[in-house]
């Protein structure tokens, strides 16, 4: 069976199914979720990895897309769960999974949820800086607990292309490596936490593996040194998500700005076969470099599993000069706003020559709510059906409901059947909200 | 009564009321809004258009805050309200006004919308393109109701200083001034629809009136030609809203680019009595010049009458080395993400020297969340509370749910009695989500 998008007969299909049909039973806009897309992806990456390191585990990352369906498959897989807050873990109880199989990531939890982490066991938490390692050791001490925790390391690397604009807000997750050791030296005082481990994301969309080796150099390094320093036995390095998926491979702004510097920013991610490869090869070496024992190596992907495996089906509601109004915008996928590109094919003229320049727009009142500029399609007229595609990742769990509610969602699962998986927002529910 | 800010020994009070013991009783982070400053606000503005020009009405921006407490408050005060979506209609009128009370935007209704606009009796439907006027029309037929319509005109001006970069996007909504009157010609065949106005809106935040003026003088000349080469007598127009707000005063996304530049965007928004003189002025000027009777103007102001009369209190969770992380961010003030600045008070040390740049970031796991850059503030430490200016515009409508949930919102009527108007979501409250 294909999980993802077919053409016959210039028309579309998604896991098997029509989309046009799909639209017509659950209305539009509509979510549309593959499980064998979610299951190729997932065997995929743990196949890349394992080849060369098989003490790899994988946390996915709770927060990309947390419909119960998916996180059921993934966990039917063998996939754990990486959690943001104590709303996922929630969440992620209540689609199966065991506190024992969560471990926690975030800059800011409050007590509650340091509470609930600890009551409910989760595996590790990765914490992100000195002050909420004091939090987490006297709310441990209040329960009576030893946690088991990372801290998460910033490697101090210059990954991004828009060095100026963004790395000032890269560098504002976990400790930095310069402090590290003095960092660890002071966790190692508190008497309720267990260190285990040393956490990290390096960035989002990398389509260079060798971002990685260098990170991992970095990463390794330190767990030597903080044995031969501190005396402290790292058990697992976390070196987080971040796989760049090569169906969505630019980013709009980086486009805009630098190609008005006469820079192409256009890269196409490494497969996921090179990524495994090579990161996992790096790390057993470095291993070996340090005498260092087998560290189990976790992996926390999140976009790469489910982007797409998600499409969101629109209709054409207004066209106009050379702008396409559809009916799901910014408010579903909000990460569209200027960073991110994704495809979209008219159901009925796929394949047809793409030779009009539209800007795709959303249906809300706002400027920026535009999903694509100069997108090169086929003629497009009111009524059409047009398919977004890799709508799976940071679309439902960051939508909003400015103006629009929230639609249908519908899960095609392995054997062909579709299953509606969350039932579109009534104004209902928004007044109810109201004291 | 005092409805904004006031600082008594270093602590802070936001409606006459100590923003401590708020938290106290309702928890953080938490939304506060004022009715009296709501109500400060909405006179000024209606003090400064119709001292110029009596025959000035006011449609509130419904989509910036649609609390029924403060939609209830605007119509006591003789507001009525512009809407954007089906889902506004139905929020308006649970707050008290009648379908004729509004009228709506917007560039991508669905039909259901618009069958609900027609039978709410609404006032004007704005119609953004001839595709939209025509299903309106035929809805309308359907219906057996002629509709009173106006066309959303885009003056075709350049008004942003990122040109380049945000013109495209701001083209997107209404009608090209260029081809009006062929759109109006259009229109006119149609049997359902009453032609009565012009609308626009010109921009988010505008500093310079000056824009407005260029702008009306289009809108008059073209309600000039309207009649000359066609015949049709409008009866309105439509200026829409977006009068800077004066504490809220630059964007950051063009400090950045800009001062990069070497150019400083800082401009301080004029005085909405500046506003109102200038703008309703040019009006009546123009009618003079073009022998048209007194049309009525509409205003459509949002941001202008809620931005300062709502407050976000937050705790500081973790600091460090120059992040101070709070638990309130772009899940519920999504606009910061890059653009707007705001006003930051830590409670207990107000007036206290500002002596340290800290980088102010939300809550959630997300690289994006950050509120402020380089932001001047006194040593700042986790538990301290932070009271984040200007959230009362575009913050509860556009907010998400990712990772963390929405807090509870209160009210502080005139009397200075608070009321919880909206209560903070439970993770139950997602999990009934899903089927």
């Amino acid at each position: 069976m294909e999980g993802g998008i077919t053409v016959k007969n210039k028309k579309v299909y998604f896991a098997g199914k029509p989309v046009a049909e799909l639209m017509k039973r659950f209305d539009n806009p509509l979510f549309v979720f593959s499980q064998q897309r979610l299951i190729d992806n997932y065997k995929a990456l743990v196949k890349a990895f394992r080849k060369h390191y098989p003490k790899t585990s994988v946390y996915y990352s709770i927060k990309t897309n947390f419909e119960p369906s998916v996180l059921g498959t993934l966990r039917s897989l063998g996939s754990f769960g990486e959690a943001a807050s104590g709303l996922e873990v929630t969440v992620a109880k209540k689609a199966g999974f065991k506190g024992s199989e969560l471990i926690v990531d975030g800059p800011a939890w409050t007590d509650e949820d340091i509470e609930l982490f600890i009551k409910e066991g989760l595996r590790t938490l990765n914490v992100d800086s000195l002050d909420l390692m004091h939090r987490v050791n006297s709310i441990a001490k209040k329960l009576k607990k030893k946690v088991r925790v990372s801290f998460r390391i910033y490697p101090e690397m210059k990954i991004s292309l828009l060095k100026s604009f963004i790395e000032n807000y890269i560098s504002k997750f976990g400790v930095r490596l310069s402090k590290a050791i003095e960092a660890y030296a002071q966790a190692q005082k508190l008497s309720n936490v267990e260190i285990v481990g040393i956490s990290a994301h390096i960035g989002s969309m990398i389509t260079d593996p060798g971002f990685y080796e260098q990170a991992i150099d970095r990463f390794v390094k330190l767990a030597h040194e903080l044995k031969k320093k501190l005396g402290i036995n790292i058990s697992e390095i976390n070196i987080g998500g971040g796989y760049g998926v090569q169906s969505l491979n630019y980013y709009s702004i980086q486009n805009i700005i630098l190609s008005k510097a006469g820079v192409s920013a256009y890269s196409k991610a490494a497969s996921i076969a090179e990524f495994g490869e090579r990161i996992a090869k790096r790390f057993k070496n470095n291993l070996k470099k340090y005498h260092l024992p087998e560290i189990e190596l976790i992996l926390e992907p999140g976009r790469f599993l489910v982007s797409d495996a998600g499409v969101l089906l629109t209709k054409v509601v207004s066209v106009k000069d050379n702008w396409v109004f559809i009916d799901g915008g910014i408010n579903l996928i909000p990460e569209s706003l200027f960073f991110i590109r994704r495809g979209f094919i008219v159901d009925g003229k796929a394949g047809v020559k793409a030779n009009k320049k539209y800007n795709v727009a959303g249906p809300t009142l706002n400027t920026a709510d535009v999903l694509s500029a100069e997108q090169l399609l086929p003629e497009t007229k009111t009524g059409d059906l047009m398919v977004v595609l890799d709508a799976g990742a940071y679309s439902l769990t960051r939508s909003n409901q400015f103006t629009i509610l929230r639609p249908n969602v519908v899960f095609v699962n392995t054997k062909g059947q579709v299953k509606l998986i969350r039932k579109k927002e009534s104004p209902q529910e928004i007044l109810a909200k109201f004291c």
